[in-house]
């Protein structure tokens, strides 16, 4: 197949087209995101750590019986996907910055030193804490101006699942990035224990084709949908060996709720950012709605063996960054139209698209004859599994379930092989 | 009154205009839409069956003790409401497709033809099987290409409402229709038993007037909100004898949340597509929010005679295809704007609306006095009751609890007729 | 600093900046809100008054032994924030309307006069009672013309919290601000009984720069977000004495979810529109997502004194009318920008706006540099605290715990003195 130019938007935005040079084709080739990975300070201490997806916990350092954690605020460029890189503003060179991981009853200080354009300040989102430590600027606290470095000091008077985030020139800070999660472990480490512990925070952004950094001003009409600020398949595979109780947190800092549904078992909220939920209290879910600014835990045994999917169910949510609007091309015979639009762009091919459905684009990127994009931007669909292309991007990624992992062994174990008979089939 | 041109959206879009053929009023004449019935095959087992809104249960028949379901994914073309047909892609020749109902234990086999023009997978949300059935295609089984047809078997591990839908192209294939209900009844049908068991989905479209087809790549946008792929008066009434405890279950396949209001009794959430909630557990409500990709099962004593609504509390949601943009009209003098329109449009009258409300246009509707829309659209709130228009379309409709019903009939008893003294008057 | 004419979007609206004659500066002056209070009347029959925020509760009188309210639906112009009144639809001179606080067992009589230039009805949100008073027009009763007087007439079979409003055109009349709280108490004043209890609306606007008037077709793009439809600092503060129960009601009427967050404490749902909810089945929470359509009720012990932030969590709903499209400013360096429009403008000055983030804006904003606004707009963040400005507007206000309030006592006292060495401080 030759490859032909196509627009960026599911019916096609002209303004786009001729914003097409082939070269920029070769800049989507590696997956270089960080694997995320348990902290050992926390597991030294006897707690099953946090992974947090493509990230890690900050370490400490102790004085005087102080844990003390040291936060910049600083503008970073970091891949979201393969190929596609943003500006964000984060917190020691990610977004999200590294989660905080200490244990009921620490007294901490945390250093936090702005190296942002503007001022800032921290919030400590859940946490019981003195009022002048709250964060939020211009009522708690004088802001940090750019250039100095701020000291919150605080006990950590209660375990649970929380988050940090500015509350300072909040709409723009938080739509380029600065988040990050808190995660305090029960002082007694066999008190709710799990046998993994996976975290991750929900972002959206709007980066238009050929720029790399948010719209701050966008309401609802985002283009990228993240878990801790990457898109589907740069998001970290789940693992875990058959039988082991996981328990997965997710904080939401977007500006619209997302379901987030998980595939072949039945789970439980067992806590929020406000606390754990009594057992009797608990609901059996297979998606757990998770508000702005709120936190759930959800906690389950992977009993069920095989790759399991776990995402957003709002089907746009596990998309690249396609337009929302446009003329609707369905059941559309765009041969015309291809002629048309290669008269007047000489040298470039038109791909009539969607005219029976968007799969026929998403089995062309799987066969690796992939067409140039708009430098800078999501192919629609990414994700390529064992069968061909899994047509989801954005807030998706797969709980892998083996039979046989070590205790505490992370790798992606590649794709399930299903036991024969245990698959639909197609008949002849 | 003569009969005058209007606008489609509230305050007018001028290129609809010049499309209002007077002809077309004609169209709006009949409701065809089907009445959901109850599933002889469940009751013979003892069960009560699931009555679909609009829809039916599929028939299965049994091979070598497991009971076999056939479904064609194909393109359909449906009534939406009165006067307004869309082309959908649906199961079986409607959207939503015929609701799949069995029984905790039943082993069973799903034979899934498609006719599409593309590929396509079902995904059997909420059940637990074997990884090779989730219908994640490219992840957990191969597309399966027009023309084929694909077999899914599995034993039905719990009771439960459940869904299906496509996890093929997702975002094309569910915002044209492509979704189905899946209730599992317990093995013991005396368990947690009801008298009347209803269920419906939550689908949203954008098709622009003059038009069939629902544009995929809106995200926020729509202009059809509906229950069952069908917008009020078009969706079936819910009737209750007094006494009598009913379950609704409610699935969200739309892009937002849908907080489904009920009036006159409060109900408790009984049940996710995760499973049964314990009765200590569940919290009284009027209003239950529906995330997307979620279902929840409510269940009251419909102990209040009379004509109740029920519907999403979102007044946008309750409305016909309005555009949402576009001047406000309210307090404006349309006078000199109707002679200016009309002055363009010669034949035409232009009728000034909106500059004291909304009112005024449903009462003319109430009269049958109705206005020429643009073809294949919806007048902008249809339902007409016993005391004139009820002013509500899209995801509404009305639960009428009798005194004297019979156990299973589930025709619509017409409008309520309030005892002496119950209503509100108005004094002179 | 000199005074500069700035855009009022995010990016800047090229049509508003014409609009900007100096002199409205001026009309920005007093923050001339009411101030919420307790009502004597149910005080004297020994419950803990409602405050609701900046409202009152309605008197009654009493005949026959049925309590008598009087609801008049009427054109209305409020203060939504210092400097901007809008246009509403409301009751008794207000929006929302008065709150309606009565006693379970009560007989109650409503006489609703409508004032409006269209007909209304009102359906009374969450209580149970005859069918015929339920008020959806058409369905359970006829329209009340402009002109006429409804009666409503019913006993309250249970205690609760609730909301009264149109079911009559209810996408326009809803989103004029047609809405009011409907509060039954316990029989005995000792059941559920708390030391304070406030309550409050969710309410969402679309008023353009320069207009007074809700744009009624809007379905998502609001740009007013308030509480009772007041956006911060022109929402009351909520006080409390440290170790008292707080109970906060509140209910949404807007469009879309609520996430509504509270600082310092950990709050759980103690009710809903439905009836309360057992304490075996409450969950902790610091933020509660009110979906449109429910009312949450929210309790906990001020055990932290201090000013604590109470917001919706959505970024944007916490800031002033910006507009959500435009270029993206930000790392652009506007000296060159600033310079062409001022040639296009004479005599005006563009301040070059959020090329490092939004803060700077706030900052001038905080030193009573006020720029000139377009008329009848807000500032796009408003609050100013004991350290400057809080850049927190619409759905915000503070929470005042203190040591020493005197029961009863709801007047603001002013800003919290952090104890020594209990603040965040900025190293040097």
């Amino acid at each position: 197949m030759q490859r032909r130019t196509f627009l960026s938007s599911f019916a096609g935005s002209m303004a786009a087209l001729s914003a097409l040079p082939a070269a920029h084709a070769a800049e989507r080739v590696a997956v270089n995101t960080p694997s995320g990975k348990p902290s050992g300070m926390v597991a030294k201490e006897g707690h099953t750590p946090v992974v947090t997806l493509n990230g890690q916990s900050l370490d400490w350092t102790v004085k005087d019986g102080v844990k003390e954690f040291r936060l910049t605020a600083e503008p970073i460029e970091q891949e979201v996907a393969p190929g596609m890189k943003a500006k964000f503003w984060g917190y020691n060179g990610g977004s999200p910055g590294p989660t905080i991981e200490a244990v009921e009853g620490d007294k901490i200080r945390i250093f936090v030193t702005n190296k942002l354009p503007e001022h800032t300040t921290i919030h400590w989102h859940g946490l019981l804490l003195p009022n002048g430590m709250d964060g939020v600027g211009g009522l708690n606290q004088p802001q940090i101006p750019p250039g100095k470095t701020c000291v919150y000091e605080f006990t950590l008077s209660k375990s649970g699942t929380f988050m940090y985030h500015p509350h300072a020139d909040e709409q723009v800070q938080m739509a380029l990035g600065m988040m990050g999660l808190f995660i305090v472990h029960p002082r007694n480490p066999n008190e709710r224990r799990v046998d993994r512990d996976y975290a991750f925070l929900l972002a959206a952004y709007d980066i238009e084709p050929d720029t790399m950094t948010a719209k701050t001003s966008t309401m609802t009409d985002f283009n990228l949908w993240t878990f801790n600020s990457r898109t589907f398949p740069a998001i970290q595979t789940l693992v875990a060996r058959q039988g082991e109780r996981v328990r997965i947190r997710v904080g939401n800092l977007t500006m619209t709720n997302h379901p987030i549904h998980l595939h072949g078992h039945t789970f439980k909220v067992s806590g929020t950012d406000g606390g754990w939920i009594p057992p009797a209290a608990q609901w059996p879910e297979v998606t757990t709605d998770i508000a702005v600014g709120q936190m759930r835990v959800i906690e389950f045994i992977a009993d069920a063996p095989g790759d399991w999917a776990f995402h957003c169910h709002k089907s746009h949510h596990t998309m690249g960054p396609m337009g929302h609007s446009g003329p609707n091309m369905l059941g559309v015979d765009q041969k015309k139209l291809s002629h048309h639009l290669e008269q007047l762009l000489p040298g470039k091919h038109y791909m009539a698209m969607g005219s029976t459905g968007m799969a026929e684009m998403q089995n062309m990127a799987s066969m690796n004859e992939m067409m140039p994009l708009p430098a800078n931007t999501l192919p629609m669909m990414t994700g390529t599994g064992p069968y061909g292309p899994i047509e989801m991007g954005g807030m998706f990624t797969v709980l892998k379930v083996r039979p046989d992992l070590a205790h505490g062994d992370y790798q992606d174990p590649r794709w399930y092989k299903q036991p024969k008979g245990s698959q639909a089939w197609i008949m002849d």
